[in-house]
């Protein structure tokens, strides 16, 4: 019996993402629980998500976590904003083992870190306009006031590793601009490549702000579940298996900029 | 046997791009040709193209040209400057109707106009990596020297509809410094979507450089070819049909900011 649950414990936990950006989750949970095994999911060949419709992104999040499933993960975080937005209700349907997504932990969170009910949210283009944070936030407590802002310029920043100087402040000003006038004490970084824009944002928005890392939120979900159905993997060190749709060669290279070169192998998959 | 060719001319033009940014394209093909029938497809699910790898654009390219040489055109563009160098020269081999990519119309008309000899390109990173504008800059003209820039910033800003403005100016600024110092006196937009930011690039560069539009110099080399078969249709007005892999109505939305309201009707095939 034992044997047996230490076997269903070191299974990996399955993360997915629409490229790099899922790596700040990945991060985020490696430094919670070390000993966990991982495998990494980037949908290179479709990136980005935030500007694609709900069906088509439902589509591609569905073939990616029935990959996951056969590669025998025991639970699945959907690492993606737009992908948790958009998909996790219906994966939630078909998809056997349990699965979260990025945005309810960083609703949560917010919610009860907010003073004056006020607070603001910025995503991509897909994420705001589908309102899920504030869905989600509601349910906690329906008296809080969300304000939200799409800023499709912060994932190529990132990526261009243009992550502060002036240019980049003045772009953080404009986009949060708005939100700042509603007077929110509390602002979620709703995008996982946001959180390397963190410093930033802080030194652009000022110190009275508390700023929500959605990665962070969801890597303490992902333990407490663990820990609930008694599935920590509570020995030895976790070795992690990166997949993607497209090149692996530059996943491994802008990867490890994210991950702090802990990428070894990528392997190319088609999930189509 | 008039009555025959006046049947083969009127098939369409199919125009393809990875998203938008070949409605430029489109749109000069349109004002030099306005009898012409057309086909676009625009890859959605996809875009972008510029930051994917070689084997998957070709694969994306291969399979959209195929359905247009199903949809019986008469000739293909690839109005993508990243398909145009990973893919023209494999489709060449693959595909019967005569097909042109943006670059080697902008390379020629480029070659032209220089007369220090020293050109700039700037492009997504597939297009500047692939070294394509470079290599037949150097086919018409062995002397000229090219250095090349990747701008990873500029779609984002189009699509944002930061087409100007002091943020604009300063990421022009920051992308064209070193091919200013190189004293180049020629430039190429070797993007679909820079049109759309060539006054602010005036701007930002000054007026002694000549700024080379390939949409317009591609529409030039159709006309060419289609005057050197004979298949230039000569009477009645063109129509025009549309086709992306996601979202219709988020096509025709941004679509029409490109094209002033030409697009009525858009369909969604797969072409996987």
């Amino acid at each position: 019996m034992q044997e047996k649950l230490k076997k269903i414990n070191s299974k990996p936990i399955g993360i997915f993402d629409s490229g790099f950006g899922g790596l700040t989750v990945m991060a985020a949970v490696t430094k919670l629980m070390p000993k966990e095994n991982l495998i990494y999911f980037g949908d290179t060949a479709h990136v980005p998500y935030g500007t694609k419709s709900k069906k088509i992104v439902t589509d591609f999040a569905t073939k990616i976590s029935k990959f996951l499933v056969k590669n025998d993960v025991k639970m699945i975080v959907i690492a993606c904003n737009t992908a948790s937005a958009f998909s996790l209700d219906y994966l939630n349907k078909i998809i056997k083992v349990p699965i979260i997504g990025v945005i309810k932990a960083g609703s949560v969170m917010a919610a009860k870190i907010t003073n004056n009910k006020k607070i603001g949210v910025i995503g991509t283009e897909g994420t705001v306009k589908s309102n899920a944070y504030e869905k989600e936030i509601k349910k906690y407590d329906s008296k809080v006031k969300c304000f939200s802002k799409a800023c499709p310029l912060f994932v190529p920043l990132v990526e261009e590793g243009w992550c502060s100087g002036k240019i980049t402040e003045d772009i953080i000003k404009v986009y949060t601009k708005d939100l700042l006038n509603k007077n929110i004490d509390t602002i979620i970084l709703g995008c996982t490549h946001y959180p390397l824009l963190k410093k930033t944002i802080r030194k652009v928005i000022g110190s009275k702000i508390s700023i929500v890392d959605s990665a962070s939120a969801v890597a303490a979900q992902v333990k407490e579940i663990l820990e609930g159905k008694n599935m920590l993997k509570t020995t030895g060190k976790g070795n992690y298996q990166f997949f993607v749709s497209d090149s692996p060669e530059k996943f491994k290279a802008i990867g490890n900029k994210f991950l702090g070169d802990k990428i070894l192998k990528v392997s190319k998959v088609e999930i189509n």
